[in-house]
Parts: C-alpha cells; sequence; structure tokens
C-alpha cells in the first residue's frame, strides 16, 4: 500500500499502527522518530522499524505517508520541523484526539504539494509505550477522518484504506462537529473522572485507604479514564476549549437539577431522570458498543 | 449454618443471596417475600425457594434468620410488617446500600428479642431481577458489616459468617462512617454518571445517534453506571442525603477549578492534577481491586 511510512511518536498509538502495518504487511519500510533516544533504540530492538531517528525532519525524508502520533500540543512544532523535508505528494496524517485546532496548526505549515489527511483513531489501552501496543489494537473499532474542502480525493481513500485494513470502521465527519461529539463522548467523561478520583486524593491518609478498598461501587470506573496520559490529556483540553466548556456548561446545569431534587427530597424527579438513561444504554448495547458486561458493582 | 431463612425482596441480590445459600448448603429452608405475586411464582418454579408469599408478616414467621433485600425506601413499610411475626431471638439482616437510614428506620420498630445486624454487599450487576442473579456473585467481594453498639456478637458473628461462606470478605464498620466512604466511591460515581448520560439524553437526534456510535471514548463506562435500577437509586440519594450533598460538593470545587484552569489555558495545573491521579489507580491495582482491565479507548 505504501512504500516508506514515517511514524512520529512512538507510544501506544504509535507503536500498534508499526505492528499492524507490519502484520498486515501495508508497507515495504517503517521509519520511527521520537524525541526519546532511548525509545528509539527500543523500537529498533523490538523490530517495529526499519530505521530511528530523534530528528523528525530526517526521518521524513522519501516517507509517501507521515503519521503524526505525538500528543496534540507538540503537533505545530512538529509541524514547522517536518514541512521543508516531505517529499513532492506525501500524505501527511494524524491520531490527534482534536481535529480543528491540529488542522490550525499543520496546514498553514505544510506544503501545497503535501495532503494534509487528519484522523482520530477511537481506540486506546491503559497503559502508554511503546512496549504496551499491539496490533490488534483497532480492530472493530471507529476511526473518524475529517478532511478539508480541499483535500484530494486520493489522499482521503488512501487513509481511510489504511484504516480498514488496519481492522477499524472509518467514518468522515466535519472536524468542528468531530469535536463537538468528542467534547461529550470522551473529553467531558475523562475531565470529570479526573476531578471525582481527584476529590478522593485530597482525603485524609484513612479514608482515602478506604476509598481504594471500596473502589468497586463505581468509583473504580473512574479511576481508568483517570489513569490516562497527563500530556495527551492537558493537550486535549487546552486545544479543545470551546467544546468542552460548552458540554461542561450543559452537565453543571444537569447536576445542580439533580443536587436540588435530593436536597428538596424529589424522588418522583429523580426517578423518572434515573429510567431516562436507561435508554441510552440500550441504545449502546443495541449498536454493538457495550463492550465491558462484566459484572458491575454498586 | 440456620433452619430457616426469609429473604424479603426477590431482585438481584435477593435471588443471589438464594442460590449461594442452596449451593453451600447453608439452610434446611429458605422462603421468599415479594410483593411480586410473578415473582413469587417465578421463583418457586426457578427452585430457589421452597415457600412463596407477598405477605411479610406471614413469611418471617418461624424463620431463625430474615434478609431484607428490598429497595432502602421499603424498608421502614417491610420493618413495620414483620416487628409483630418474628421468632424469639431471630436475626434480621438486610444489604441495603445506605446504613444510617436503614437502622433509623428498622430499629425502633423491632421488637427488643430479635437481633438488628446490618450489612451491605459490594456487588453487583447490570441485571436486575430474580432471574440475573447468580451465585457466584459475591465471591471475593468486600460486604460491610455495621452492628449496632448493643448487637449480640453471637448474632454479628452468624452474620458474618453467612457471607464468609457465601464467598465474601468481611468489614466490620460504623454505619455514618459507612455512609461516608460509599458517598464517595459509589453514590456520588452514579449521581454523576446518570448526570452525564442524562445529558445526552437532552440532545437534538441527530448528534445522540453520534454519541451511542462514538460512545467508546469514555461516555460508555458512564451509560453502564447509569442504567442501574432507579428505584434503588432513588432510595440511596434520598436516604444519604447529608453525605451524598457533602462529596458532591467537594467535587463541585474539584471540577470548577479545572474548568478555570481549562478557560485560562493554565496547561501547568491540569498536568499535574491528571498526573497524582494516576497514584489512586496504581494503589487499586496494587490492592488487587482493578477488575477492567481490558482495553479503554480514549
Amino acid at each position: 500500500m505504501f512504500n516508506q511510512v514515517t511514524i512520529i511518536g512512538f507510544g501506544l498509538i504509535g507503536s500498534s499502527i508499526a505492528r499492524a502495518m507490519i502484520e498486515k504487511k501495508l508497507t515495504n519500510t517503517i521509519v520511527c522518530v521520537d524525541k526519546d533516544q532511548e525509545v528509539c533504540t527500543h523500537v529498533l530492538a523490538l523490530g517495529i522499524a526499519d530505521d530511528a531517528t530523534t530528528d523528525a525532519s530526517l526521518g521524513v525524508e522519501g516517507s509517501d505517508l507521515v503519521i503524526l502520533c505525538c500528543p496534540v500540543g507538540a503537533m505545530e512544532f512538529v509541524g514547522s520541523r517536518i514541512a521543508g523535508h516531505l517529499q513532492k505528494g506525501a500524505i501527511v496524517t494524524d491520531v490527534g484526539s482534536v481535529k480543528g485546532r491540529v488542522i490550525e496548526m499543520l496546514q498553514p505549515r505544510l506544503p501545497s504539494h503535501a495532503h494534509l489527511v487528519p484522523a482520530h483513531p477511537i481506540s486506546g489501552a491503559e497503559n502508554t509505550g511503546p512496549d504496551a501496543g499491539f496490533a490488534e489494537l483497532f480492530i472493530n473499532r471507529w476511526c473518524i477522518v475529517t478532511p478539508l474542502p480541499h483535500t484530494e480525493l486520493q489522499a482521503l481513500e488512501k487513509v481511510t484504506k489504511l484504516w480498514e485494513a488496519m481492522g477499524s470502521m472509518v467514518e468522515i465527519m466535519e472536524s468542528d462537529h468531530h469535536d463537538l461529539v468528542l467534547g461529550l463522548t470522551s473529553h467531558l467523561p475523562h475531565l470529570i473522572a479526573y476531578s471525582v478520583v481527584g476529590t478522593a486524593t485530597d482525603l485524609e491518609d484513612d479514608i482515602k485507604s478506604e476509598v481504594i478498598k471500596f473502589s468497586a461501587g463505581g468509583f473504580r470506573d473512574f479511576t481508568r479514564l483517570a489513569a490516562s496520559d497527563p500530556t495527551l490529556w492537558r493537550d486535549v483540553f487546552l486545544n479543545n476549549k470551546p467544546a468542552v466548556l460548552e458540554v461542561l456548561q450543559r452537565f453543571t446545569e444537569d447536576l445542580t437539577a439533580l443536587q436540588k431534587a435530593i436536597r428538596k427530597g424529589d424522588g418522583e424527579y429523580l426517578y423518572r431522570q434515573f429510567t431516562e438513561t436507561r435508554d441510552i444504554r440500550s441504545a449502546i448495547v443495541d449498536a454493538g458498543q457495550a463492550e465491558y458486561l462484566t459484572p458491575l458493582d454498586e
């Protein structure tokens, strides 16, 4: 499918892409770019790249596809570094959780002969780093691709086919719409999880140890989200500010209404709200998106 | 261990207790009490009770153990119904998610010859009703027992041994302390999950369908909690009001601080907060309480 692919950032996602592309024979050569020399050395030892460098401009030379797997906050810097070194007609794509700001950061920097096709695989795992990656990470997962109005159809098709070849289902969407939908389905839940777990970190030590011991009641689910990569999520919130603040505002209004109902002892309101939310869960189960059907503790 | 046990409320927990007691041969006879005649008939057909009635006062006669598995809001009514019919020296226990209010509701109603030993198994599953129960539900789960100052040691020991026989680890705690710890580890997470999913139910239909489609980003975890039994949770919030409002206040303060940091673009604050929360997750993993290690989507 490709002759030479450069993957910039060999964390969980970058190293999983490398593994999947090798397994599916989607490229002749993989070049690893990572700012950390140790990661470069380790990636070569793992045999998941043919060449490795800490220098992004050097790393993209001669590649027909460049995949940016660095944190969203590093996109601007990396874009500037690689711009003058891209092969004519090279496709540049990314895996950032935010799309509008990434386009704003990359588009003005890239040469006009290169094709920018932003993408966001909705997949991840609890652990990070090149050792945590695995080739099956994207199987049966959605990958949202957000082409620009002037993106060439051929480049869009190549990126779409790449994700499908790695097992994903691809959805085409406008970047602003992506940022609003993901603001609700992903960014808000993570922010809230970080906040709930943060509340627990402020507790006195004896209560904190009990919170850990009896975490099975629901809190445990939040700690999993709140153990996600801090750099990644800092960058998401800094770069999807308007959408996150909007969904946060809606959430706060709804929570305040529940709080008032508890204070007033309004059981009818609580019962009605708690019943409506069941329909959404049923819809997710029906859509085949409910994965975790292991016992839930109350 | 017991001669005759009456279980009042044959939902997930009640029917699981019946199954576990039969499997472990912990009683000669099980009497089912459920307000729903259909449930009574079905329970007998399932073979998980020897006798069944909708009349609680009739159902407790001759039993040396009575387990209240009804919603917290029904405890007062049930307590009044059974009080005059309890066998001398009978042990009365429950499985309510709130302990202080349940004691307030039951203690003044029960005769002085009966022994009240409140308990709360930290376990549950996504589905409800007598068919959803299974004997293994309590294995390796905590059960918190909150005896009163005057509870007889012998009665406490019998309830402790019962839960241990069903596979649980038992922790003794004061009821107020239980309500605060569970307010944070269970009641707050459920309230927030109901609220987040409630926010999604208010969306326009086209966005709502996308939220369902791309729910894997974190939202899905919340929908599982928000699909819990509405009656059970309404009663929890109405009956653990002070503790829930207190932890909710702490949470709101922490969330507001994160919101402010996003608005101001304070990446350092966000990074610091998101790093501290990782320690709690590690502690839960170390404590062997992290069950869901399936891939987490971001």
